[in-house]
Parts: structure tokens; sequence; C-alpha cells
């Protein structure tokens, strides 16, 4: 199996039971997750060496990450820790027609005041085959920006495949700002998520129809060195029902997965997170387009009927689930 | 904002866990809540100032409703507390196409014994706006309809406006009690929460056809004085999934809310209460008709998705949500 | 009312929350259940005398069993313990798309280890008039297969009515081996629980449609001394929603009970047990046939929406569950 | 074994987790359970045909109370239910320093106002070795003090020993009236728990000295029919920490168990109740009077250790603690 | 009753269960506390007019301390909020030998970063009896030092008294920055929460004997507006038991209260505050100073026993407790 | 810091909550553990390089496993899985003078059934500095006797120092058998944990007086090849208070540990291995034996306060632990 690195931030997150408001809360379910973590545990579980590389405070919660890591077999051997806080944020989940709100409190974390790079970047880099990493890490801070640059930069030079996730947070930074680091980083990027909305507000591709295919062809024009893209299409009929159907641009080639009910939906976040693990499992086992599509769709799907941030799937599950057409009883 | 006194009994409410029957249940979640209490709230969380005139038990119970009042900013300057028992029910949730059943324990507490009125109600109704008070009260004993008329004229008579929500329940009074009670008591009545079965069987206004604004039209001749009706319009397709929308009746016009899916249901109880402090909201801060009957049902069906009696929203809120058309996490 | 001994394993459930896989579980609920136990519960529910006949360990959970049965009114008065262990089962519950899923840790138990018959037979029948077992006892060892052969011998020996429900599993013994017993085994069956996948698979009755009413006519001719056929026809939207329907054969004719919905499906297993207690109770107090799988089909239908295997209504709510068609608050 | 007939009421207890007021609970656990139900249960558990004569209400927790006798094997034969509510008390569970507070809602339960008594006396008798009941029962009301007579009369009639446990409860009747009660009822006892506070204060025996056994001797002297007084000593560090020692007047002597150490207490309730079962299960058993206070007195002590009102020890296991003399796990 | 006005920061508690680590907890329970809340809580229960002064986040949390203030009567009329994060800490409960730890997560809090005082103090302090404070307030920053002085100058030249507990944390200041500040402080205060180990520790008095009564004198020599010291003596034997002594220090005497033994300890967090409401309650209701001592104490033990950071007690239970030498059920 | 290898057996462990029969549990909380991964763990806690070699099943249980150790940093590079079943316990916990009992439910299991050594047994030892393995192991089987000698030969042969724990657990094997094993077995063995009891009943050393010095002489002499011995001496007051004193014999000489008091005890299960794996951290790490000795009974100690089979702390947690002497909150 491959060789692969995800840097980004891993939070505590708090989450009160559905039916409760945060204001309420007497109790808060404890989850860790990061998307590029999230992405680190859904590669380990389908077999792959994994290492997660970030900074976490060296108190009971930074312990309890790299508890939560190794358990799904994910190297911390770059997990740095130092003083400082976690960041935390917490959610109060929605059901039926009452969205999910979150309330963050990831401000001054140990890893978002990171202000140069702390690794050994040929040491990090040594023999990987790919390097993943989000639009999160970079909307974290200025420094950030340039660290993410740097750290893509690194990757790139030492031979990995680079893959990023654009995973765009108003709360963290404006549309203009994304949009101009995107600029410099994509021109280093060999796998891609990204959207019709990423395309259109942060790329300034124009409008012009719903066929994600074309903004596809128009980002693969602009950066050409990407010939990965892929993401999802979300309908959102409540909190507790979405449809979901993954596409992936692959060889200039659009390939759509099937379209999936998703009733009711246990815990979303993670989601698209357990979707990326899945195009880059399928990419680095040499699935076909096709069978990755479906596989990372699959993948996502089972992730919203389980609780926390992460997969908790083999890859022998996902492709009996990615194949199977009923909920029967398996005994 | 206004000033409005809420008065009614309210009980201890003790439920087994949707799937689990009352008699195997080895755990009860306890809430507290009664018609008038859960309106009090609702108007103390939209800002106005309320007070709730009960009377509890001098137990643990009573102290506990004193708490649950105040947390939400509630007055308890007039909860009475007397030897005796508070008034209990249990609720087995039900679920899909199961109906939650209730199981009273009511009779007996030391609100429903009360046999003269124990306020000074030059007091209680001192520089007061609305008084609010629903048909349970009457409901609970020959002595409290006596009671009920005695609080409804000595309100008028201090220059409070009078709401009345019929909120006919079977198991407390026949048809024809209720009937008679109403022909005294709705000509001191301001705002009224009555609905299409209300008329028909309570007033014997005679079945024309499923339009409730015909209804209305007929009440308001019976009782000029009234210048507001309002009730929801419920489709229940099981337990778990109900339909709602509000209607208005407003200086001789109705006004209809959207239809509202509400799948799943959380908790149901107060979701009524909720509407009518939606309304009375919207009459207190100036609302046109529209706008109020939208806040009023955006609120009851917010009350679906939250564990408890009483609404959990701010004005804020509510107003988001009634002018949301999905159900995005919001971060 | 009637007096049946039923006869079979029954095992102890540990069963994980939604949401979470069973390699992640922290806490399992305990459940005690088994096919033929489950009848006995509902039987002794609708008020019958029924006697459960089974071995256990003779440790807490054998203790267990017996308090379990005891609760509902089932005597155990031919309940054996001994030196072992019980079967145990590992349940984890699917919702939405993703299906439930069973572990089982039943090989050796007490029961499936038992040799030879260690009732009094003479003393086990007496005065019984319904015998009840299903195809899970024979299924669990080859000594199984002959004892359950002789059970029903001695049972209809001694006049007794013999019910059988198929209830094939494939992780337990093949199609083969079931069909072979069922030639040895349906001429001793009066009541039967078969559908159209068991004629088929397990008895080779040509595949004509979808008409169950087909197969039951084919069975019939093959075993004439069974004059009651009876199976539900679920369609499996999700693991959260089914539709179920109830079919009976009697005296020649084919009936059917309403179609539900069920949404959504808190736990299904026992459900078909319900079922086959609906069906016997309908039997054994002369309802008429219409009325008998109408009941059975509601018994199976309410089951759903409670946790564990047994049923817990009594005769009372299920007619009244049959006869409804709204799911308002009872109160 | 013995047939006993235990008679009294029994009621939901609801309660909150140690650490946790009454007035703040959110969840309160639920158990069944009252004087004479507990020596029922205990006696079932020790192998005696027991039946429980009571009257519940005909609602889910009048099917809780029937599920949770059978459990025990607790024959239900003789336990009516009518319309009503069932007696109900809240528990806050005192720990270290801190009481525990009782707040008692059981006034108007369908057992307390019994004016007559419901069963036919000839058929509830028949066979019966002994009748228990408490001084709970005539404590109800003037009704029941009447009833009890008569039952405790009819019982004697009938050729049963008769059982009587003094359980003052100051809350429910003042010591005038128990005391003249007692003069009434105990010349019909043969068996009586009652203690040194109780010969002094509810029979007017002189003070002395803290000699159980000089109380004993007088009691008996004024009601020469009783052959067999017992009473545990408690003695009372903490809510938490608790010496007790069982003390047995029998055949004119005084037998005294082992001193235990009970610390930490889990649940005190029906400690006492645990005692007189044990006692009860001494002298129907044919134990010598040394052996049966101490088996009464080790199953008293391991009631402490298991939450809610019953014992849920078999004889084999209240025996092996009483002869054990340290706590390793038994593995 | 008195009228008090209480400032400081009020922090969001996340606690896992005893016996599991931070670390490894799926769970944390919440509570909202601080030491000057917690002084107003007490206060407020024992029947004074009590108002809390501070800042909180203006999302779920901030909502939330709201609640649980007014809960219990205290009003948040001066409750501020503002964009920012509220405070956290996350609790580590200690059982038997082992400690409980404590992670603080609080730097950064809006109350924290106040740089100007954000109330009219004239209207504060008007019509106020006692203004109460601790040392954590100027502990928290360089700015809240010089805040602290003026609340105290102001509420002196409102009239009112001024309440001080010294509350020394070392991981928020320096004892010599600590001891800079009380010289300057102490010349306001009234009266003083202090210690033995203040007095050497802060203050520089020279260490005699262990004796606090000539801590107390020294204190009140150097500092002569102060005329009322008070302190507990707890001695630690384990996490689970304690020992707790009160002394009082008034009109120049010392006055020591019982000496109570607590086992175990539930939750150990806000014991100090009770304590304090309790002397300040005696002083503003009139009591002796003995029975001051008493009181306070009783109310402080009172706490250990039930979760969360504030005491629950009314007056006339902590009265009830104080008076009492056992621990039997009260029924 | 050292390489391990432990192997032997792991479980899942189903335990009720105190207070709670295990017929009566409706919940039961989940652990792995067993003796060799319990000490697997602590040393890896500790800074160790540790592998577990083991064999589980390959279901959702076996996945269990290797996320529990993995989690703690433990490599299950040599953890096989078959088909087949997970050994099982269910423990009732005992408090107070009751004791904890267990109920096994482990024969069958995929690693009891082995009957050939599956591991390359030069891959298993390359580069490893100590080979761990308990008397459990070879209690298991017969082949297990056999197997475990091979494995002790082989390690030794690849230059492993061999630790032991003896760990005689008199319901899977008889005092002779065991004894006969040890004679063959220690001839192999480095590290010996081994007690009075053990030198009496299985080594066959007369009994003189309580003073273990003499038994660790005399089995020296027997053994000559090991030259560390340790246990502890634990007096059990209750379940819930034990106190615990370790002993090493190192080069000739015994060393004695601070005698802990433990009250109360949390979950005493695993409290042994967590003394093991002290004693070999003290030995690996170059402690001197008084160090060590302490260390290891601290270890020990902490383990009793926290959940789960396994120590849950870092060695600067357990020395803070070790020099501490009162147990104040840590802020």
């Amino acid at each position: 199996m491959a060789k692969i690195v995800c840097l980004g931030e891993i939070m505590m997150r708090l989450t009160a039971e559905a039916g409760t408001r945060l204001n309420q809360a007497s109790q808060l379910a404890v989850y860790y997750g990061g998307g590029e973590a999230n992405v680190a545990i859904s590669l380990a579980n389908y077999g792959h060496q994994v290492s997660y590389a970030s900074k976490v405070a060296d108190n009971a919660f930074g312990q309890a990450v790299k508890n939560h890591l190794r358990s799904y077999g994910v190297s911390i051997d770059f997990l740095l820790s130092g003083t400082g806080r976690l960041g935390t944020y917490y959610v109060e989940q929605g059901i039926g027609q009452k969205a999910t709100k979150v309330v963050y409190d990831r401000q001054g974390s140990v890893f978002a005041l990171m202000d140069e790079l702390e690794w050994d970047l040929k040491e990090l880099f040594a023999g990987i085959d790919v390097f993943h990493v989000s639009g999160i890490t970079p909307a974290l801070s200025g420094n950030w920006r340039q660290l993410t640059l740097q750290l893509m930069q690194a990757a790139k030079a030492a031979g990995c495949k680079v893959s990023f996730d654009c995973n765009y947070r108003q709360t963290l930074w404006s549309q203009e700002d994304a949009g101009e680091f995107l600029q410099q980083a994509l021109p280093y990027v060999d796998y891609c998520s990204a959207g019709r909305l990423d395309a259109i507000y942060l790329l300034g591709i124009k409008e012009v129809d719903a066929e994600v295919a074309h903004y596809y062809q128009a980002m693969q024009q602009l950066f050409p060195t990407i010939d990965v893209f892929f993401s999802t299409n979300r309908k959102i009929h409540s909190t507790s029902v979405n449809e979901l159907q993954g596409t992936l641009w692959f060889e200039g080639q659009c390939y759509t997965s099937k379209n999936y009910g998703i009733d009711p939906i246990v815990d979303r976040i993670g989601g698209g997170d357990a979707f990326t693990g899945g195009v880059l499992h399928g990419l680095l086992s040499g699935k076909a387009a096709q069978e990755t599509i479906e596989f990372a769709t699959a993948a996502s799907v089972l992730k919203h009927f389980v609780n926390g941030d992460c997969n908790q799937y083999t890859e022998a599950e996902v492709i009996q689930f990615a194949n199977s057409d009923s909920a029967k009883i398996s005994r």
C-alpha cells in the first residue's frame, strides 16, 4: 500500500445530544477530529501507512488525540506537542428541519499559533507517496498561508503527489483571501477536492450551468498540473435527510457515482473527509475511475451513519455497501 | 416590551425513552411544564416581562418549578406554595406509527384543590398588559370554573387584555361543561386560541367546510370583543412526522403561514403553547399579521425539535428559522 | 385461554447503540430472547397459560433468563439449567441505509449441546393445547434434528396441535439439510409459519409468481395435515423504513392484512415472533381469519417500536392499534 | 418449602443519583417496593411458594408491579387492580454525612383507599403456612386498622402462623394510635419483628437498659402467644457507613449475630425487609436459632450493596457470605 | 434581607466521571461556576437580593450562565455579554488517594480581556449593602488589578461593605504580586476570607505556630478597618475523605466551629465559596458569631455532597444539618 | 528504551455497575484486557517499544482489541486473527463487604485453541530485550503448556530476558499441574513475579513464617538463574478498601515499598499487571531497586483508581504520585 502524510489541525469536539440545545446540555460527548486527520484515519483503515503531522497541547487532550490516531494505526511520529491549548468546538446537533449549529472556540490553539515549520521536511516526506492538506490550514493565519505553501513545495521537491481539499470555511477567511491563496497553491497540487462553488466563488470561473463537469474542465485549464478533481453534490432535504452523489474528473473525463439517499443522518461531520479518503484510496490502489468514485461516495454515505468525525469502515465493508441494494439484517 | 401575567397549573412530567414502554422503564426523564407556564417562558425568551402565577407544593418539586421558571427569567413573585402535592404525569413517547401515551396523576394537586383566589388581584394585575390563561384551568374543578371567571373579570377591570387558549381536554371535562364555560368566559377575552373543532363541538357552530376562516368569522360574530383568533392545522402522518400550518384571524381577515413538514419530531408536547407564545409576541411587539403568523408557526415547529415542554429559542433564532429554507450546518 | 408449550434456545443479546459500531462500543445493552421464547411471551401477554421449555446455564445469565420469562407470567417449570454457557449474540444496530449486523457467539451453549431430551414428555405435554417450536432448534445440531422430531411426535401423541415456524437461518444449516428436515417434520405440523421463499428454496416448489397464495396452496397439497400457513411480506426501503403486510392461509383461503409503513423502526428483532404469537392467539381465541391476520400484523408492527426481542403489548392494545388510523397523543 | 402470603401496599420509588438533589434531578431511577412485597421476594428467592396480595392501579405502573413480582417467582393471583393511582415516593439519596431524604406522594392510592377486604379470605389462606403483614398497612387509614385485624383473625382461623413487622412510621400515625393497634393485634401474632424502641414507645414497657433481651422478655410476657421476636441493632456512623447486628428471641433465649460493618452502603432501603425475610426463612426451613439470626443478618447486609428495595440473593449466596471473612474476587 | 453585588469571572467546567481520566473521557458533565458566582447563589438561596456582575460570551454558553444564575434567583441585570469566549476548565475527578486534576483553558476569555469597567458604578452599587469580590479577579491581568481596586473604592464610596476572599491561585500570579495587591486592597475591605497561609506567604506575617487566631490578630493590626476574618482548616486524609473546621475572627475574638468528617466527598469544588456565603449570611442576618461560624461550616460541608460548584441548600436545611448528629433517613 | 514482546490471551470484559447484579444488568460496560496485554500497555505508556503477540477473532471484537492496543502505542505486528471467538468474561463488581464475582466464558477461544505456534519465532524475538508471559497462558490447555515452554526456550536462545508472572488461577488448573509446569519453566526465567503462596503451594517450599524474603531466598536457591523476584502483599479490608505493599528481591536483597491504603477502590482488575509493568520498567530503565519497588507499587495503586484493566499513567505521573503525600486538587 501507499505511504501518506496528512497535515493539519485536530480539535476536540463537544456535542450535545440531538434534542438538547447547547445552553441546556448537562453532558457533552467528546470526539476528536479535523479534516486531514479524518482523511488519515480513512486511509489507515484501508491499509495504507499513514502519518499524521500536527501539533497538539501537551495536556490530557493532546494525549487523547495521540491515542485516537494510534488506535486506527495512524503514526504519530510527526505529531508535535507544546504548551498551549487544543482547539475546541461545540456542536448543537440539528435534527429534521432544525440545522446543526457549531460554536467554535479554536483561536489561539497551539497549532494555529505555529509561526514556522517545526518538522524536518526531509524526514517528513522521505519515501512518502502523497502529502495531503486542506484549505482549513492556510485559513488559520497569515503565517499558515506561507507555511502551507512551503510544505507543498517541499513535498513536491521530495517527489510526493500533493492532495489538496479546498474545504472553504467562511468564518476563517474571505473568498478573496482564499482565492489568492489558491492561485499560489494549486500549481503544486496533483489531486484536488473542489466543486462548482469553489470554481465560481474562489477561482472566479464564470457560472454557466449546474453541470460540475464544466467547472472541472475550466479548473484544469487554469491548473494543468492537476489531473484529478473530485467533489460531492449534496441535496439537503433536511438535517436528517440528504442525497449524496460523488463526481470525479479523471484524465479529462467526468465520472458520477450512484445517488444515495441518507435517511436518517446520524452524524454528518466528516462526511466530506470520508469522501476524500475514498478517492485517494481509489487512486492509490489502482482502482478504475468509476470504481473509485463509487467507493468514495459509498464511504462518505457510510460515515453519516456513525457518530464521530471519522470513517469506521474497512475497504471490504465499503465495497459490500456500495454493491448492496438493501438493508437486510446480516446474520 | 410588554408585561404579562400567565396563570395555571404546572406539573412534573416523567418521560420514558422512545422505544421503552412506561411499565418497562428503569429511568424517567424529568421535565416541568404546563400550558400557561410554557407560554410564559416563550414570552420571557422574547424579552417580555412575564410573571407566572400558580401554586406548587412546598417540597423539592415545588422548588424545582421555581428554578425552572426563574432560569428563563420568568418572575415567580406570584407563585404560591403550600402543603400538598404537585400534579404529575407520565409520558410513553410514541414513535413512528405508535402514538404517544399519557398517564395522568394530577388529581388532588395543591393547585387543583385551590378553592378561592389566594392572590391580591389588584397587585397581580397592576401595570399588566396581557393576562393569559387556558381552558385547562377551569377544567380542573367546579371551583376553578368560578375562579377563572373572577380572574378574567379582574384582569379586564384592571385594563389588561385577556388571552385565552381553549385547549380542550376531554379527560378533564365534557364538551357540554366546556361549552357552557366558554359562553360565560369569552365575552371577557381579547385574544383567543381556538380552532374549527372548538367552534363546532364546544360553541355549537354548524359544521360547513374545512376552511377555518369560516369558523373564525362565526366565532367573532358570537363574541365581538374578541378580535384575534388563532390556531394550527396539524396533519398527523405519524407520531414522528407531522405537517403544521398556522392561521390567524386579525381585523376580519385570515392569515395563513407556510406549511411546515416536521420530520422527525423530537418532542411534540408544548408545540401548541409555543405557537400561542409566538402569536402573543407578534401582537405585543407590533408585528404585521402575516409576520406574526409566520413567526408563531416557526416557533411552534422549532419546539418540536427540542426535548421538554418549553420553547428554547430567542426571537432572532425563530426569525432566522422562519426565513431559512435549508438545514445546512451553520458554522 | 389455551395452554401452550414453547421450546427452543434463548440467548443473551448484547446491542450497541445505533451510530456506534460494535468495535467502538463502550456500553452494550442487554436483552434476552429467542424465537420460541418471544412467542411464549406474546401468548402470555394475551392471557394464555404458557410454559417455556429450554435449558440455560446455571449462572447469572441463566437466572436472568428465568426472571425475564417469569416477569411476563411465562412458567419456567420446564426450564432446565446445567453447567455450561448461555448462547450469546451481538447486534450492531443499523440505521438508514446501513444494515444491522449480527455477530453470533452461540456455539457450545448448554442448550445446543443437549444430546437427549431431558424432560418427561408425558409431563411436558399433559393438558397442552399447542406445542410451538421453530426451525432454529433442529438447525442447532444433528442431535437436535432428531430431538425436534421426537418432540413433535410426542406432542402429537399427547393430543397437542403442533405449531412450527420455519425461520430458516443460512448460517446454521444448508437449504438441503433444512429441506430434508422439513420433509420429515411437516407431516406432524398443524400451524406453519412459512412463506414463498421457504416454499421455493426449502420445499422445492416451483417458482411461479409473487403471489404467496399459490405457494400456500402448493404447500398444503404436499402436507395436507397443515391447515394454517402464515407469513409476512416485508418491503425493506431501508433499515429504518419497512413496509409489512401479513397473509394467512386458512381453510383453503388466503387472507391479507392492511399494509403498514413502519418508520422509523426502533428494533426489528422479534418482529416475526410477534407475528407468529399474534396468529396463534387468533387461532386459539377463535377470532375470524381476517381478524386474526389483522391482529397478528398489528402486533408485529407494534413490536418494531419497542426495544428488545419481545412484544410488550396486551390484546387490547394491539386491537386498538389495528383499529386506529392516526398517531395522536392519547391523553 | 413453605407457602406464604404477604399483604401490603407496593409503591413506585423514584430516586435521584447520589450527589444530585431531587429538585435538580433530570433523571430519576425507577424501583418498585414495599415492606411486605420485599419480604415476599426474599422468601421466593429462597425457594418458598409466595403469594403477594395487594391492589394496584390498572395502568402501566400496576403492570410494572406485576412484572416485578413475577420476575422473582412471586404469585400475583391475589394482586388486585382498579382505577386510581399507585402510591409514589421520591428518594434523595444521602451520602456521607448527608442524610437520605424521602418525599412521599402516597395519599389516595388505590390500596390506601380500600375500605373493605376484596379477597375471598378462605381462598387467600387455603393451605398457607404463614401470613405476613407489617405495621405500615394499619397505619394507612382507620379502615385499614380494622381490615388488618380481620386479616389476622382470618389467617389464624385458617391455621396460618401470623408474622408481623412493627415497622413504625411516624409520618403515618401517632405512637398512641400505633400502640393501641398493637394491643389489639399482637394477640394474633406468632412471629414479631419489634425492637427496644417499639417496646418502650409503642407498648409502654419501662426503659431499663440497652439490652434488647430484656425488652423481648417483657414483650413476651405481655403477649405470650408470640414466641419469636427479632430486630436489628443499627449503628449509624454516616449515611454511607453503618454497623448492623441482628438479634432473635426464640424459645425464651436471645441469639445475637456477628456485628457487620457496611461500608459503603449502596442502598439501605429494604434492609429491614431482607432481615425479616431471612428470619422467616430460618424458621420455615428448620434452621437452628443461631443459624437463623446469622442468615438473616447476612441477608440484610447483602441487601445494602444492591440497588432497589429487594434482596437479590439466593440462600446459597447468603450462606456463603455469612461464612466468608474477606472480599476477594471470586474467579 | 440584604442587597449584595458579587463580581467576578464565571466559567464552564467540564468534568469526567471519577475513575475515568480526562484523556479517556467520552462524556463530560457540564457545570458553570466561579468563586463570586457561587457566593452569589448561596446568598440568593438564603433569601438575599443578589446581583451578579460579570461579562460572558454572547453565545450558547453565555446564555447558559444566565439561565444558571437566574434559576437560583440571582439577578443578571449587571451581567454583560460580548463577542469572545467563555473561560473553560476541565476536571479529572480524583478519588481515594488519587488527587483531582484541573486543566485550565481560561486565557483570553471575554471577562479576562476587559480593560476598563463597563458598568455604571453608581448604578451598580446603588442601595447595595455588600460588594463581594475574590482574589481570583485581580489575578486575571494587570488591568484587573487596577479595575478591582477601582471597584472597591467605588463600593466604599457608595457606602457598601466590601467583602474579599483571598483565594490565592498560584497558577495565576506570584505570591509577590498577590501580596502587593493585598497591601493596596485590604484597606478597603470589611470582611476578609484569609487564613494562616495567606498571612504568612502573602502578607509576610511571621510564622509562629499553627493557631490561626494569632494570624487573624496580626492581620487585623495591619488592616484595622477589617473587623471580620474567616477561613477553614481542612485536613486532607485523601481526595475522598477530609476534615473541615471553620474559624471566624469577630470583634477581636476567635470562634471555632465543630470539626466535621466528610466521607466520601462527592464534589469539593465550591466548598470554600459555600463557606464564604455562609459567613456573609450570618453577618448580614444578625446571627451571633458562634452561630455564624457553625452555619458557614455546615453549609460548606453540605456542598461537598452535591455535584456542581454551588450550594444547593436553604437556610433551614443548613441549620437542620448543623444541629443533627446522625444521618438517618428522614421520612 | 527497551524492546519487549508480551504474549498471552486478551479477552473482552463486560462489567455491570456496582450495585447491580449481573442477572439484573440492562447495560454492561466493555473493556478489553489480559494479564500480558496489560503489562504491554504499561510498558508502552512508559515509553518502551512493545509488541503484543496473541490471536484474536477476526470479527468486530478482534478489531476492538487491535484498536485498544494501538491506542497506547503497542505494536500489533504479531497479533494474529482467525475464525472463532474471543474469550469473554463478566464482572459483577463488588463493593464494601460484597466480593466481586467473575463469570468466565473463555472456553474455545481462538487463542486457547491454538495448537502450534503460529509465529516465526526468529522474527518475533529479533532484537527483543525482554519476553514477558504469565502463568495463565500455560494454564489454558495441555498444548499451551508445551507452547509456552517452546516460547521461553526460543526467547532465551534469541538472547531475550524472560519475564514470568505466576498468576495462578485455580479455575484453570490444579496446583499440581501448575507446580509441574513451573519446575520445567522457571529454569528459563530471569524475572519472576511470585509470592509466598506460590512458593508454598506451587513450589512446595516449606511454610515457615510470613516474611516473604525467606521464600524469595528459597526460590532463588531452587532456580538460580532467576535473580529478580517480586510480588505485592495485599491486605483486603473489604472489596472497597485494601492495603498494598510491594516487595522486590534483587541481587540477594529484599526491598519493600511504602504501604498504601487504597480507599475506595474503583477497579482492582489489572492491579497486579500494573505492578509487574512497573517492576519491569524499573529494571529496564536502570532504576535502583528501592526506586523500582516504589515505582511499581505506586503504579499498581494508581491503577485501582481508574476503570478498565490497564494502567493509564505516564512515568512522570507515577513518580509524582509516589512522591506526593496528600491528595490536594492540583490546579
